[in-house]
Protein backbone atom coordinates (compact mmCIF):
# COMPACT_ATOMS: atom_id res chain seq x y z
CA UNK A 1 0.00 0.00 0.00
CA UNK A 2 1.34 3.32 -0.82
CA UNK A 3 1.47 6.34 1.31
CA UNK A 4 -0.61 8.13 -0.51
CA UNK A 5 -3.18 6.00 -0.21
CA UNK A 6 -2.77 5.35 3.00
CA UNK A 7 -3.12 9.02 3.46
CA UNK A 8 -6.03 9.43 1.60
CA UNK A 9 -7.88 6.51 3.28
CA UNK A 10 -7.21 8.39 6.94
CA UNK A 11 -8.74 11.95 5.13
CA UNK A 12 -12.32 12.45 6.65
CA UNK A 13 -15.55 12.03 5.60
CA UNK A 14 -17.79 15.48 4.86
CA UNK A 15 -21.22 15.30 6.27
CA UNK A 16 -23.11 18.51 5.77
CA UNK A 17 -27.22 19.42 6.36
CA UNK A 18 -29.17 22.66 6.45
CA UNK A 19 -28.22 22.53 10.32
CA UNK A 20 -28.53 19.97 13.27
CA UNK A 21 -30.76 17.50 11.70
CA UNK A 22 -28.11 15.41 9.87
CA UNK A 23 -26.02 14.71 12.72
CA UNK A 24 -28.55 11.79 13.11
CA UNK A 25 -26.91 10.62 9.98
CA UNK A 26 -23.55 11.49 11.09
CA UNK A 27 -24.72 9.80 14.56
CA UNK A 28 -25.27 6.59 12.64
CA UNK A 29 -21.04 6.59 10.85
CA UNK A 30 -20.03 6.83 14.04
CA UNK A 31 -22.05 3.97 15.60
CA UNK A 32 -21.39 1.75 12.02
CA UNK A 33 -17.71 2.85 10.86
CA UNK A 34 -15.92 4.27 13.81
CA UNK A 35 -12.86 4.36 12.70
CA UNK A 36 -14.02 7.13 9.72
CA UNK A 37 -12.82 10.61 10.92
CA UNK A 38 -15.99 13.43 9.77
CA UNK A 39 -16.22 16.97 8.58
CA UNK A 40 -20.03 18.05 9.63
CA UNK A 41 -21.22 21.01 8.12
CA UNK A 42 -24.72 22.35 9.32
CA UNK A 43 -25.97 25.44 7.58
CA UNK A 44 -27.48 27.31 10.26
CA UNK A 45 -27.04 30.66 8.86
CA UNK A 46 -29.76 29.87 5.60
CA UNK A 47 -31.49 26.53 7.58
CA UNK A 48 -33.89 25.35 6.84
CA UNK A 49 -33.86 24.36 3.56
CA UNK A 50 -37.15 22.27 3.31
CA UNK A 51 -39.12 25.29 2.20
CA UNK A 52 -36.63 26.79 -0.60
CA UNK A 53 -36.38 26.56 -4.06
CA UNK A 54 -34.35 23.81 -6.15
CA UNK A 55 -31.70 27.22 -7.34
CA UNK A 56 -31.53 28.34 -3.77
CA UNK A 57 -30.86 24.81 -2.25
CA UNK A 58 -28.62 24.29 -5.71
CA UNK A 59 -26.60 26.70 -5.32
CA UNK A 60 -26.07 26.72 -1.01
CA UNK A 61 -25.13 22.80 -1.42
CA UNK A 62 -22.44 24.14 -3.81
CA UNK A 63 -20.77 26.27 -1.64
CA UNK A 64 -20.79 23.91 1.39
CA UNK A 65 -19.54 20.95 -0.76
CA UNK A 66 -16.44 24.06 -1.98
CA UNK A 67 -15.77 24.04 2.04
CA UNK A 68 -15.82 20.39 2.26
CA UNK A 69 -13.65 20.23 -0.67
CA UNK A 70 -11.09 22.51 1.05
CA UNK A 71 -10.63 19.96 4.04
CA UNK A 72 -9.76 17.67 1.83
CA UNK A 73 -12.36 14.84 2.60
CA UNK A 74 -12.40 11.61 0.72
CA UNK A 75 -16.18 11.20 0.64
CA UNK A 76 -19.33 13.49 0.82
CA UNK A 77 -22.65 12.49 2.26
CA UNK A 78 -25.56 14.77 1.66
CA UNK A 79 -26.85 14.22 4.81
CA UNK A 80 -29.98 16.63 3.99
CA UNK A 81 -33.32 15.24 2.35
CA UNK A 82 -33.81 18.39 0.49
CA UNK A 83 -30.71 18.95 -0.46
CA UNK A 84 -30.45 15.16 -1.85
CA UNK A 85 -33.86 15.75 -3.99
CA UNK A 86 -33.00 18.80 -5.48
CA UNK A 87 -29.33 19.16 -5.51
CA UNK A 88 -27.39 15.18 -5.77
CA UNK A 89 -27.80 14.98 -9.45
CA UNK A 90 -25.62 18.52 -10.46
CA UNK A 91 -23.08 18.50 -7.58
CA UNK A 92 -22.21 14.25 -8.88
CA UNK A 93 -20.96 15.59 -12.04
CA UNK A 94 -19.50 18.43 -10.67
CA UNK A 95 -16.88 17.09 -8.43
CA UNK A 96 -14.76 13.72 -8.46
CA UNK A 97 -14.99 12.45 -5.31
CA UNK A 98 -17.77 9.84 -4.24
CA UNK A 99 -20.68 11.41 -3.06
CA UNK A 100 -24.06 9.99 -1.67
CA UNK A 101 -27.48 11.07 -0.38
CA UNK A 102 -29.54 9.97 1.89
CA UNK A 103 -32.87 9.20 -0.41
CA UNK A 104 -31.37 6.56 -2.45
CA UNK A 105 -30.61 4.20 0.36
CA UNK A 106 -33.81 4.79 2.21
CA UNK A 107 -35.52 3.98 -0.76
CA UNK A 108 -33.97 0.83 -1.60
CA UNK A 109 -34.70 -0.81 1.27
CA UNK A 110 -38.41 0.96 1.55
CA UNK A 111 -38.57 -1.05 -2.13
CA UNK A 112 -37.82 -4.24 -0.33
CA UNK A 113 -39.60 -3.85 2.73
CA UNK A 114 -43.10 -3.01 1.55
CA UNK A 115 -45.37 -6.32 0.96
CA UNK A 116 -48.58 -4.62 -0.01
CA UNK A 117 -46.63 -2.10 -1.90
CA UNK A 118 -47.48 1.27 -0.64
CA UNK A 119 -44.79 2.96 0.71
CA UNK A 120 -45.50 6.34 2.08
CA UNK A 121 -42.88 9.39 2.36
CA UNK A 122 -43.06 12.24 5.11
CA UNK A 123 -40.72 14.98 5.13
CA UNK A 124 -40.44 18.70 4.05
CA UNK A 125 -42.62 20.49 1.27
CA UNK A 126 -39.05 19.86 -0.83
CA UNK A 127 -38.28 16.56 -0.22
CA UNK A 128 -42.04 15.79 -1.08
CA UNK A 129 -43.09 17.86 -4.07
CA UNK A 130 -39.56 16.69 -5.43
CA UNK A 131 -41.32 13.32 -5.53
CA UNK A 132 -37.66 11.95 -5.46
CA UNK A 133 -38.95 9.22 -3.24
CA UNK A 134 -41.18 7.79 -5.72
CA UNK A 135 -39.03 8.02 -8.33
CA UNK A 136 -36.34 6.37 -6.98
CA UNK A 137 -38.67 3.64 -5.66
CA UNK A 138 -40.13 2.98 -8.77
CA UNK A 139 -36.75 2.24 -10.76
CA UNK A 140 -36.83 -0.63 -8.34
CA UNK A 141 -40.36 -1.82 -8.79
CA UNK A 142 -42.81 0.47 -10.97
CA UNK A 143 -45.53 -1.05 -9.33
CA UNK A 144 -45.41 0.39 -6.11
CA UNK A 145 -47.21 2.97 -5.53
CA UNK A 146 -45.64 5.86 -3.37
CA UNK A 147 -47.54 8.59 -1.21
CA UNK A 148 -46.14 11.64 0.21
CA UNK A 149 -47.20 13.91 2.95
CA UNK A 150 -45.16 17.09 3.62
CA UNK A 151 -45.29 18.34 7.33
CA UNK A 152 -43.37 21.26 7.99
CA UNK A 153 -44.54 21.83 11.46
CA UNK A 154 -42.18 19.24 12.99
CA UNK A 155 -38.70 20.37 12.12
CA UNK A 156 -39.80 23.44 14.41
CA UNK A 157 -41.40 21.15 17.13
CA UNK A 158 -37.93 18.78 16.92
CA UNK A 159 -35.93 21.98 17.31
CA UNK A 160 -37.94 23.06 20.21
CA UNK A 161 -37.02 20.68 21.98
CA UNK A 162 -40.74 19.04 21.94
CA UNK A 163 -40.08 15.34 21.37
CA UNK A 164 -42.12 14.09 23.55
CA UNK A 165 -45.25 16.35 23.78
CA UNK A 166 -48.84 16.10 23.34
CA UNK A 167 -48.99 18.77 20.78
CA UNK A 168 -45.79 17.08 18.57
CA UNK A 169 -48.26 13.88 18.91
CA UNK A 170 -51.26 15.64 17.71
CA UNK A 171 -49.62 17.75 14.71
CA UNK A 172 -48.14 14.46 14.00
CA UNK A 173 -51.52 12.61 14.01
CA UNK A 174 -52.94 14.86 11.73
CA UNK A 175 -50.08 14.42 9.08
CA UNK A 176 -50.37 10.99 9.84
CA UNK A 177 -53.86 10.41 9.52
CA UNK A 178 -53.88 10.37 5.99
CA UNK A 179 -51.22 8.01 5.28
CA UNK A 180 -52.77 5.57 7.95
CA UNK A 181 -55.85 5.75 5.76
CA UNK A 182 -54.38 4.76 2.15
CA UNK A 183 -53.35 1.63 4.11
CA UNK A 184 -49.34 2.07 3.65
CA UNK A 185 -47.11 -0.80 5.30
CA UNK A 186 -44.16 1.14 5.25
CA UNK A 187 -43.17 4.42 6.10
CA UNK A 188 -39.72 6.76 5.40
CA UNK A 189 -38.54 9.29 7.58
CA UNK A 190 -37.24 11.53 5.10
CA UNK A 191 -36.15 14.17 7.05
CA UNK A 192 -32.96 13.68 9.41
CA UNK A 193 -35.21 15.38 11.99
CA UNK A 194 -37.24 12.61 12.16
CA UNK A 195 -35.26 9.80 14.01
CA UNK A 196 -35.61 11.95 16.24
CA UNK A 197 -39.22 11.42 17.20
CA UNK A 198 -39.21 7.94 15.87
CA UNK A 199 -41.13 6.68 18.81
CA UNK A 200 -43.97 9.05 18.15
CA UNK A 201 -43.96 8.26 14.70
CA UNK A 202 -43.71 4.74 15.40
CA UNK A 203 -46.74 4.72 17.96
CA UNK A 204 -48.86 6.17 16.04
CA UNK A 205 -48.71 3.91 12.31
CA UNK A 206 -49.13 0.98 14.86
CA UNK A 207 -46.74 -2.57 14.82
CA UNK A 208 -47.88 -3.61 11.05
CA UNK A 209 -45.89 -0.45 9.59
CA UNK A 210 -42.34 -0.81 9.08
CA UNK A 211 -40.40 2.54 9.81
CA UNK A 212 -37.65 3.03 7.43
CA UNK A 213 -34.40 5.47 8.75
CA UNK A 214 -32.76 6.48 5.72
CA UNK A 215 -29.39 7.97 8.38
CA UNK A 216 -29.54 4.48 9.27
CA UNK A 217 -29.00 3.16 5.85
CA UNK A 218 -27.15 5.81 4.45
CA UNK A 219 -24.58 5.11 7.11
CA UNK A 220 -24.19 1.17 5.58
CA UNK A 221 -24.28 2.20 2.11
CA UNK A 222 -21.25 4.69 2.94
CA UNK A 223 -19.39 2.04 4.22
CA UNK A 224 -19.96 -0.76 1.34
CA UNK A 225 -19.12 2.58 -0.93
CA UNK A 226 -15.68 3.48 0.96
CA UNK A 227 -15.05 -0.60 0.91
CA UNK A 228 -15.53 -0.88 -2.08
CA UNK A 229 -13.44 2.33 -3.68
CA UNK A 230 -10.69 1.08 -1.22
CA UNK A 231 -10.91 4.01 0.83
CA UNK A 232 -12.05 2.48 3.94
CA UNK A 233 -9.85 3.41 7.09
CA UNK A 234 -8.03 0.77 8.54
CA UNK A 235 -6.35 2.21 11.22
CA UNK A 236 -8.16 2.49 14.64
CA UNK A 237 -9.25 6.02 16.03
CA UNK A 238 -9.34 6.51 19.09
CA UNK A 239 -11.78 10.48 20.03
CA UNK A 240 -8.90 13.34 19.77
CA UNK A 241 -6.66 13.69 17.13
CA UNK A 242 -9.67 16.02 15.44
CA UNK A 243 -11.75 13.19 14.53
CA UNK A 244 -14.59 14.76 14.71
CA UNK A 245 -15.17 18.15 13.60
CA UNK A 246 -17.90 20.22 13.49
CA UNK A 247 -18.52 23.65 11.45
CA UNK A 248 -21.65 26.36 11.07
CA UNK A 249 -22.34 28.92 9.40
CA UNK A 250 -24.10 30.65 12.53
CA UNK A 251 -24.55 30.05 15.76
CA UNK A 252 -21.88 27.93 16.56
CA UNK A 253 -22.75 27.52 20.57
CA UNK A 254 -26.67 26.98 19.99
CA UNK A 255 -25.32 24.13 17.95
CA UNK A 256 -22.88 22.73 20.29
CA UNK A 257 -26.05 22.32 22.95
CA UNK A 258 -28.23 21.15 20.45
CA UNK A 259 -24.99 18.49 19.55
CA UNK A 260 -24.54 17.30 22.69
CA UNK A 261 -27.77 16.55 23.43
CA UNK A 262 -28.21 14.15 20.30
CA UNK A 263 -24.29 12.78 20.50
CA UNK A 264 -23.42 10.50 23.20
CA UNK A 265 -20.20 12.27 23.84
CA UNK A 266 -19.83 16.10 24.65
CA UNK A 267 -18.96 18.13 20.98
CA UNK A 268 -15.31 19.99 22.03
CA UNK A 269 -16.28 23.16 19.79
CA UNK A 270 -17.92 24.11 16.65
CA UNK A 271 -16.60 26.71 14.19
CA UNK A 272 -18.33 29.27 12.54
CA UNK A 273 -17.46 29.53 8.67
CA UNK A 274 -18.94 32.29 6.32
CA UNK A 275 -20.12 30.08 3.87
CA UNK A 276 -20.95 32.92 1.31
CA UNK A 277 -17.31 33.28 1.01
CA UNK A 278 -17.32 30.03 -0.76
CA UNK B 1 -41.55 73.94 -5.50
CA UNK B 2 -38.71 72.49 -7.71
CA UNK B 3 -38.86 69.38 -9.35
CA UNK B 4 -36.37 67.35 -7.49
CA UNK B 5 -38.22 67.74 -4.45
CA UNK B 6 -40.99 66.67 -6.16
CA UNK B 7 -39.28 63.46 -7.92
CA UNK B 8 -37.98 62.88 -4.53
CA UNK B 9 -41.45 62.31 -2.72
CA UNK B 10 -42.80 60.63 -5.25
CA UNK B 11 -40.06 58.03 -4.49
CA UNK B 12 -40.97 54.81 -3.05
CA UNK B 13 -40.34 53.94 0.82
CA UNK B 14 -38.30 50.39 0.95
CA UNK B 15 -39.66 48.13 3.36
CA UNK B 16 -37.84 44.29 4.29
CA UNK B 17 -38.35 41.99 6.38
CA UNK B 18 -36.85 38.00 6.68
CA UNK B 19 -39.92 37.31 4.72
CA UNK B 20 -43.47 37.45 4.72
CA UNK B 21 -44.03 38.75 8.25
CA UNK B 22 -42.90 42.23 7.42
CA UNK B 23 -46.13 42.26 5.38
CA UNK B 24 -48.33 43.18 8.31
CA UNK B 25 -46.59 46.68 8.37
CA UNK B 26 -46.49 46.83 4.57
CA UNK B 27 -50.32 46.59 5.37
CA UNK B 28 -50.48 49.28 7.76
CA UNK B 29 -48.28 51.57 5.79
CA UNK B 30 -50.81 51.37 2.85
CA UNK B 31 -53.81 51.48 5.05
CA UNK B 32 -52.29 54.97 6.90
CA UNK B 33 -50.72 56.42 4.14
CA UNK B 34 -52.47 55.34 0.70
CA UNK B 35 -50.14 57.73 -1.26
CA UNK B 36 -46.95 55.85 -1.11
CA UNK B 37 -45.35 53.82 -3.17
CA UNK B 38 -43.56 50.74 -1.74
CA UNK B 39 -40.93 48.39 -2.76
CA UNK B 40 -41.57 45.76 -0.52
CA UNK B 41 -38.23 43.20 0.20
CA UNK B 42 -38.39 39.53 1.89
CA UNK B 43 -35.84 37.50 2.53
CA UNK B 44 -36.96 34.67 2.11
CA UNK B 45 -34.17 32.28 1.37
CA UNK B 46 -32.67 33.17 4.15
CA UNK B 47 -35.90 33.61 6.70
CA UNK B 48 -36.41 33.13 9.97
CA UNK B 49 -33.94 35.55 11.02
CA UNK B 50 -35.50 35.46 14.79
CA UNK B 51 -32.90 32.33 15.87
CA UNK B 52 -29.81 33.63 13.75
CA UNK B 53 -26.37 35.46 15.05
CA UNK B 54 -26.23 39.46 15.40
CA UNK B 55 -23.85 39.44 12.97
CA UNK B 56 -25.45 37.19 10.49
CA UNK B 57 -28.63 39.73 10.82
CA UNK B 58 -26.59 42.41 10.44
CA UNK B 59 -24.64 41.58 7.15
CA UNK B 60 -28.04 40.15 5.60
CA UNK B 61 -29.84 43.30 6.57
CA UNK B 62 -26.91 45.47 4.81
CA UNK B 63 -27.31 43.56 1.77
CA UNK B 64 -30.77 44.54 1.33
CA UNK B 65 -30.48 48.11 2.41
CA UNK B 66 -28.45 48.13 -0.90
CA UNK B 67 -30.68 46.99 -2.96
CA UNK B 68 -33.06 48.86 -1.62
CA UNK B 69 -30.87 51.88 -2.29
CA UNK B 70 -30.59 50.90 -5.99
CA UNK B 71 -34.12 50.80 -5.94
CA UNK B 72 -34.28 54.64 -5.45
CA UNK B 73 -36.15 54.63 -2.09
CA UNK B 74 -36.32 58.09 -0.30
CA UNK B 75 -36.98 56.10 3.31
CA UNK B 76 -36.42 52.69 4.99
CA UNK B 77 -38.42 50.66 7.33
CA UNK B 78 -37.00 47.64 9.20
CA UNK B 79 -40.01 45.82 9.19
CA UNK B 80 -38.55 42.80 11.42
CA UNK B 81 -38.06 43.03 14.71
CA UNK B 82 -34.86 40.76 14.93
CA UNK B 83 -33.18 42.97 12.47
CA UNK B 84 -34.16 46.22 13.91
CA UNK B 85 -33.18 44.80 17.33
CA UNK B 86 -29.72 43.81 15.63
CA UNK B 87 -28.96 45.58 12.92
CA UNK B 88 -30.76 48.88 12.95
CA UNK B 89 -28.09 51.20 14.79
CA UNK B 90 -25.70 50.44 12.23
CA UNK B 91 -27.57 50.62 9.26
CA UNK B 92 -28.14 54.46 10.65
CA UNK B 93 -24.85 55.05 10.58
CA UNK B 94 -24.19 53.90 7.27
CA UNK B 95 -26.89 55.93 4.94
CA UNK B 96 -27.95 59.01 4.39
CA UNK B 97 -31.97 58.48 3.71
CA UNK B 98 -34.42 58.41 6.71
CA UNK B 99 -34.22 54.69 8.17
CA UNK B 100 -36.68 53.14 11.29
CA UNK B 101 -37.44 50.14 12.31
CA UNK B 102 -40.15 48.51 14.59
CA UNK B 103 -39.05 48.51 17.74
CA UNK B 104 -38.71 52.08 18.92
CA UNK B 105 -42.40 52.63 17.60
CA UNK B 106 -43.67 49.91 19.86
CA UNK B 107 -42.15 50.39 22.94
CA UNK B 108 -42.61 54.39 22.92
CA UNK B 109 -46.49 53.30 22.84
CA UNK B 110 -46.05 51.00 25.60
CA UNK B 111 -44.38 53.13 27.55
CA UNK B 112 -47.26 55.55 27.34
CA UNK B 113 -49.81 52.33 28.23
CA UNK B 114 -48.95 50.80 31.00
CA UNK B 115 -50.42 51.47 34.28
CA UNK B 116 -48.58 49.12 36.67
CA UNK B 117 -45.62 49.65 35.22
CA UNK B 118 -45.26 45.96 33.92
CA UNK B 119 -44.58 45.14 30.01
CA UNK B 120 -44.65 42.06 28.54
CA UNK B 121 -43.08 41.64 25.16
CA UNK B 122 -43.13 38.55 22.87
CA UNK B 123 -40.85 37.77 20.03
CA UNK B 124 -38.36 35.11 18.26
CA UNK B 125 -35.27 34.43 20.54
CA UNK B 126 -33.18 37.11 18.55
CA UNK B 127 -35.67 40.28 19.54
CA UNK B 128 -35.89 38.85 23.17
CA UNK B 129 -32.21 37.75 23.74
CA UNK B 130 -31.16 41.42 22.63
CA UNK B 131 -33.55 42.84 25.17
CA UNK B 132 -33.86 46.03 23.05
CA UNK B 133 -37.72 46.81 23.62
CA UNK B 134 -36.40 46.68 27.80
CA UNK B 135 -33.63 49.31 26.63
CA UNK B 136 -35.80 51.50 24.76
CA UNK B 137 -38.24 51.45 27.53
CA UNK B 138 -36.25 52.24 30.08
CA UNK B 139 -34.82 55.57 28.30
CA UNK B 140 -38.13 56.49 28.73
CA UNK B 141 -39.24 55.40 31.84
CA UNK B 142 -36.43 53.96 34.20
CA UNK B 143 -39.09 52.58 36.76
CA UNK B 144 -40.93 50.25 34.32
CA UNK B 145 -40.49 46.01 34.64
CA UNK B 146 -40.27 44.65 31.24
CA UNK B 147 -40.61 41.12 30.99
CA UNK B 148 -39.14 39.29 27.37
CA UNK B 149 -40.64 35.91 26.50
CA UNK B 150 -39.13 33.90 23.29
CA UNK B 151 -41.99 32.27 21.73
CA UNK B 152 -40.33 30.37 18.54
CA UNK B 153 -42.83 28.35 17.45
CA UNK B 154 -45.76 31.18 16.75
CA UNK B 155 -43.84 31.71 13.62
CA UNK B 156 -43.77 28.34 11.92
CA UNK B 157 -47.63 27.91 13.10
CA UNK B 158 -48.68 31.06 11.69
CA UNK B 159 -46.91 30.18 8.46
CA UNK B 160 -48.58 27.08 8.28
CA UNK B 161 -52.14 28.68 8.20
CA UNK B 162 -52.85 27.65 11.63
CA UNK B 163 -54.31 30.93 13.09
CA UNK B 164 -57.22 29.38 14.42
CA UNK B 165 -56.65 26.10 15.63
CA UNK B 166 -56.60 24.17 18.94
CA UNK B 167 -52.55 23.49 18.91
CA UNK B 168 -51.52 27.56 18.41
CA UNK B 169 -54.08 28.20 21.19
CA UNK B 170 -52.20 25.66 23.22
CA UNK B 171 -48.53 26.85 22.04
CA UNK B 172 -49.46 30.26 22.64
CA UNK B 173 -51.43 29.15 26.28
CA UNK B 174 -47.70 28.08 27.55
CA UNK B 175 -45.72 31.06 26.06
CA UNK B 176 -47.98 33.45 27.55
CA UNK B 177 -49.16 31.68 30.77
CA UNK B 178 -45.56 33.03 32.60
CA UNK B 179 -46.45 36.37 31.80
CA UNK B 180 -50.46 36.20 32.74
CA UNK B 181 -48.64 34.78 36.33
CA UNK B 182 -46.64 37.97 36.54
CA UNK B 183 -49.29 40.65 36.04
CA UNK B 184 -48.23 42.28 32.95
CA UNK B 185 -51.17 44.90 32.02
CA UNK B 186 -49.50 45.61 28.45
CA UNK B 187 -47.66 42.90 25.79
CA UNK B 188 -45.74 44.10 22.73
CA UNK B 189 -46.20 41.86 19.73
CA UNK B 190 -42.73 41.75 19.07
CA UNK B 191 -42.93 40.07 15.76
CA UNK B 192 -44.21 41.21 12.58
CA UNK B 193 -45.86 37.88 11.85
CA UNK B 194 -47.94 38.27 15.48
CA UNK B 195 -50.70 40.64 14.51
CA UNK B 196 -52.15 37.95 12.33
CA UNK B 197 -53.03 35.87 15.41
CA UNK B 198 -53.58 39.35 17.55
CA UNK B 199 -57.41 37.79 18.66
CA UNK B 200 -55.51 34.10 19.92
CA UNK B 201 -53.26 36.33 22.10
CA UNK B 202 -56.36 38.21 22.88
CA UNK B 203 -58.49 36.01 24.52
CA UNK B 204 -55.59 34.51 26.52
CA UNK B 205 -54.61 37.80 28.11
CA UNK B 206 -57.70 39.07 28.89
CA UNK B 207 -59.45 42.56 28.31
CA UNK B 208 -57.46 44.02 30.73
CA UNK B 209 -54.11 43.66 29.06
CA UNK B 210 -53.19 46.64 26.27
CA UNK B 211 -51.48 44.53 23.15
CA UNK B 212 -49.39 46.63 21.69
CA UNK B 213 -48.97 46.02 17.92
CA UNK B 214 -45.98 48.10 16.65
CA UNK B 215 -46.75 47.73 12.89
CA UNK B 216 -49.25 49.89 13.61
CA UNK B 217 -47.20 52.64 15.55
CA UNK B 218 -44.71 52.21 12.46
CA UNK B 219 -46.88 53.16 9.68
CA UNK B 220 -47.99 56.34 12.15
CA UNK B 221 -44.09 57.32 13.02
CA UNK B 222 -43.08 56.64 9.24
CA UNK B 223 -46.05 59.37 8.07
CA UNK B 224 -44.43 61.81 10.76
CA UNK B 225 -41.11 61.26 9.91
CA UNK B 226 -42.14 61.64 6.20
CA UNK B 227 -43.61 64.68 6.89
CA UNK B 228 -40.89 65.98 9.23
CA UNK B 229 -38.20 65.81 6.49
CA UNK B 230 -41.08 67.31 3.35
CA UNK B 231 -41.13 63.65 2.18
CA UNK B 232 -44.18 63.11 2.18
CA UNK B 233 -45.81 62.27 -1.35
CA UNK B 234 -48.85 64.86 -1.84
CA UNK B 235 -49.89 63.30 -5.20
CA UNK B 236 -53.01 60.89 -5.62
CA UNK B 237 -51.77 57.52 -6.19
CA UNK B 238 -54.09 55.08 -7.45
CA UNK B 239 -53.26 51.05 -7.79
CA UNK B 240 -50.84 50.16 -10.85
CA UNK B 241 -48.37 53.03 -11.99
CA UNK B 242 -46.25 50.28 -10.43
CA UNK B 243 -47.08 51.46 -6.61
CA UNK B 244 -46.70 48.18 -4.55
CA UNK B 245 -43.41 46.25 -5.91
CA UNK B 246 -42.39 42.81 -4.47
CA UNK B 247 -38.99 41.30 -4.22
CA UNK B 248 -38.09 38.06 -2.95
CA UNK B 249 -34.82 36.10 -2.32
CA UNK B 250 -36.67 32.77 -3.11
CA UNK B 251 -39.69 31.18 -3.80
CA UNK B 252 -41.66 34.03 -5.51
CA UNK B 253 -44.82 31.99 -5.79
CA UNK B 254 -45.48 30.71 -2.81
CA UNK B 255 -44.76 34.98 -1.50
CA UNK B 256 -47.52 36.16 -3.32
CA UNK B 257 -50.04 33.63 -2.17
CA UNK B 258 -49.61 34.32 1.13
CA UNK B 259 -49.31 38.14 0.35
CA UNK B 260 -52.66 38.13 -0.83
CA UNK B 261 -54.34 36.22 1.57
CA UNK B 262 -53.28 39.21 3.97
CA UNK B 263 -53.28 42.45 1.63
CA UNK B 264 -56.48 42.86 0.92
CA UNK B 265 -56.34 42.66 -2.50
CA UNK B 266 -53.83 40.55 -5.22
CA UNK B 267 -50.29 40.77 -5.67
CA UNK B 268 -49.78 40.98 -9.65
CA UNK B 269 -46.41 39.67 -8.73
CA UNK B 270 -43.16 39.56 -7.19
CA UNK B 271 -39.82 38.87 -7.94
CA UNK B 272 -36.80 36.78 -7.36
CA UNK B 273 -33.23 38.47 -6.52
CA UNK B 274 -30.23 37.24 -5.56
CA UNK B 275 -29.37 39.12 -2.46
CA UNK B 276 -26.22 37.60 -2.12
CA UNK B 277 -25.11 39.79 -5.30
CA UNK B 278 -25.68 43.26 -3.19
Amino acid sequence: MTGDREQLMAAPVGVFDSGVGGLTVAREIMRQIPNEKIVYFGDTARVPYGSKSRDTVTRYSRQIVRFLQAQKVKAIVVACNTASAYALDELEKEIDIPILGVVKPGAKVAAEATKNGKIGVIGTEGTINSHIYATYIRQINESINVIGKACPLLVPLVEEGLLKDPVTDEIAMRYLNELIDLDIDTLILGCTHYPLIRSTVGKIMGDKVTLVNPAYETARELKELLFAEGLLNQKEMSLGENKYRFFVSDGAEKFQQFATSILKYGILSAKTVNIEDY
